[in-house]
């Protein structure tokens, strides 16, 4: 019998207190976000009337390794942190696999996902420039709760647009950000020029991330004492999430365990870059060897069919250009894609990374995703997000591979949440409703067609 | 600054490996369940088609002060366990309170609730036993959401009857348990005779838990290899649940943490009896002294205002008589009355602990309860079950007293669980549409009339 606990929780003392920066390992620096209109460099000038000044600050901090998380949200990040390295003892048996698994998860706090890592930092910074609020979009809904957490928390004012779609098919998440002193606008809403535009163009859209964006960035430029947050793919968003991969290091090295692979699901990118932020370090510095793999859906895959270029953040075109992997910024996913990742572009940071050979990527179509989701909260006893469930998918296949090679490999994913409020594709899944979409290479390329020239 | 953590989780090798039976340590024990034929104490003999044997066994057993927890049940609760003691500083700074609050969170499991303690150990003996599965009700879903989940991983069937409002209300609980795969049946059914008849007696009714449960007791009767499973009220549920006292009191002791005030929300008395278990006993021995109190919804309130008598434990009255506190087995709480609570009787064994005068009770209305969730998910981060919510009320209230007096008390209270499925009822209280509801006396003497008379 191993001598490792189903699950290994930090001492408080034991926690990270810097964030781990992984850009001051990397030769090749994410590239800059351009202005659109000029296609140099943004500016912390340019920049501040969108972010906070100290975000700002972390954006374009290619230099610092550690970042001291200020004592305010340690003090946050003890109410629903440590966060378990759980190894999954009854999954390796239900695999019968020799491979040892281990995940770690972030979805014991109401917001079900690791994204109040980054709320809590988000809001804090804007506090801390004597802000009166933010502007954001959710899509599937769990930033949106993450950030009425955080706001709700440090008593600032948090305005959420959430794609219309999404607000009409979880009146929950809705309800449960309205629990937390949020205002939850549907995007595209009357609100904005952006908002009315699109609703002149397309009556009865259901919107899209991308055009929810661009109404939560027109707001915050509207409104004295306002900035915009970002829940995912910004340089600052990896940085604050790398929590997630510090913490896990700790507990492996505590133990004595050196993951094999590292295995993440791919949105914008938030959960991976966190989770492997430390390894990959290592990496770069040559000081130790891992496997990294980005998981991706099938119906949204900017990793493994997109472009590495120049694009807008959003499908307004309201935002800075950011160096990525992209589908374009007008892509959006087939309306029966669950759950999130369906963002048209990858964080600049792991997007270099896989660009220079540092990183994995797959996709998988969503009812593959759902039979491991399903396997798995049926042996280890939590019910996992869509999303999530894209890297539960992988690394059943890797242990599987292990079985079949006999090889005792330790594979290490993220599991990023819980899907409470994901029922309606679930139901979907039981009742051989849901459909797997592919994009074709046709479609991707009318997409790229609309990619800005930067050069 | 206190060094006590924000969480106490314990160790893998602190973790209770027995249960703790507080009948033993009462000098009056819980009086037995009688047949409701001969009005004699149930013989195991004649609990044997309905309940496990092993179960039969911890429910006659009046004496044994620790029971064994068999090592498949340990290996389960390691998946899930240990649970966190929280130490609330943010709800304590909130508040302005000398009065330090503790509160053992059991809601980080998928089923939402401590519910899953008992259910994998009813689902280990019927399996052990070499039954093929079990039958149960579920009100507002959490336990045969538990139940659910526990089959599964043992691999023996779980069949639920769902009371029929909630089944329509809350069709993602009902998909969770289908995820586990569970059958789930909305009572009453038509696959019952006793559903038939309510059916034809009250055509659209939307069902009640003692309704529900004489159709799951029917239906186990009726198939081979099948017993009947309850998620509270009898004395083996209070036995599995004090794994958290245990827990709780394990913790407390490492910090030298002294309770003076023990708060649990009480429906059937499944989270209050484990909570107060091992506390109790050292009351019951006089070698220490706490204060308890069962919090119990206005609406339904048998504690305070219900009767000392043996009774039905079912609608259909097929089940043995238990003596109890209660409000009459055909009681059924105002449809308006969100979340669980709302069984018409009381645990036999804290009934006798009330009627001794070991534990005090009071009763809350719905609208204080959500007011008290609201502020307590606001600074503590969690969403709470408005079941766990009756005892946030009391503690807040108790934390305010120590505020007017300045006493420096310790309090603990059990969070029983998450509200992630009880948003409808939230938006209702943010709607202001939520209606308290107090039964009148004269409702309460209607009731009182259906009480068997056994003596």
């Amino acid at each position: 019998m191993n001598n490792i606990p189903y699950k290994i929780y930090l001492e408080e003392s034991e926690m990270p207190k810097q964030w781990y920066n992984v850009r001051a390992k990397m030769k090749n620096k994410p590239a800059p976000l351009l202005n659109p209109a000029t296609h140099k460099p943004m500016t912390p000038e340019e920049l501040s009337p969108i972010f906070c000044d100290e975000l700002i600050a972390q954006e374009l901090d290619n230099d610092n390794l550690y970042i001291d998380i200020p004592e305010e949200i340690l003090k946050f990040y003890k109410m629903y942190r440590p966060a378990p390295l759980v190894r999954a003892y009854c999954l390796e048996e239900k695999l019968q696999t020799p491979a040892k698994i281990y995940y770690k998860f972030e979805g014991n706090n109401t917001s079900g996902s690791h994204k109040l890592n980054s709320a809590i930092a988000q809001a804090y910074y804007a506090k801390n420039q004597g802000l009166k609020g933010v502007t954001t979009e959710t899509g599937a809904g769990q930033w949106g709760t993450a950030l009425s957490m955080a706001c709700a928390y440090l008593g600032i004012d948090c305005r959420v647009f959430m794609v219309k779609v999404s607000y009409e098919q979880k009146p929950f998440r809705r309800e449960v950000m309205r629990t937390y002193g949020a205002s939850v606008t549907p995007s595209p809403s009357e609100t904005t020029e952006i908002g009315r535009k699109i609703l002149a163009a397309h009556p009865g859209t259901g919107g899209s991330l991308g055009c929810a964006i661009s109404e939560a960035v027109e707001t915050a430029l509207g409104m004295d004492g306002y900035r915009y947050v970002l829940g995912s793919v910004l340089n600052q968003v990896m940085l604050h999430q790398s929590v997630i991969g510090l913490e896990a290091k700790i507990a492996m090295d505590k133990y004595n365990i050196q993951p094999d692979v590292i295995i993440g699901c791919a949105g914008g990118g938030s959960n991976l870059g966190g989770l492997i932020a430390p390894f990959m370090g290592e990496k770069l510095d040559g000081t130790a060897d891992y496997r990294f793999i980005a998981v991706e859906p099938a119906s949204c895959p900017s990793l493994t069919r997109g472009k590495f270029a120049y694009d807008f953040c959003d499908t307004g075109m309201v935002t800075p250009l950011a160096k990525m992997y992209t589908l374009g910024s007008n892509f959006i996913p087939a309306p029966n894609h669950a759950g999130g990742l369906r963002y048209h572009g990858m964080s600049p940071t792991l997007s270099q990374l896989y660009a220079d050979g540092y990183m994995d990527a797959i996709s998988v179509p969503q009812t593959e995703v759902f039979k491991a989701a399903e396997e798995f909260a049926r042996v280890e006893g939590i019910l996992p997000a869509p999303e999530s469930s894209h890297a539960i998918k992988a690394a059943i296949d890797e242990a599987l591979r292990c079985k079949e090679t006999g090889e005792e490999e330790t594979i290490l994913f993220g599991l990023t949440g819980t899907g409470y409020f994901d029922m309606v594709a679930y139901e979907k899944f039981h009742d051989g409703k849901m459909e797997d979409y592919i994009p074709t290479d046709e479609e991707l390329a009318a997409s790229f067609a609309t990619l800005p020239k930067t050069e």
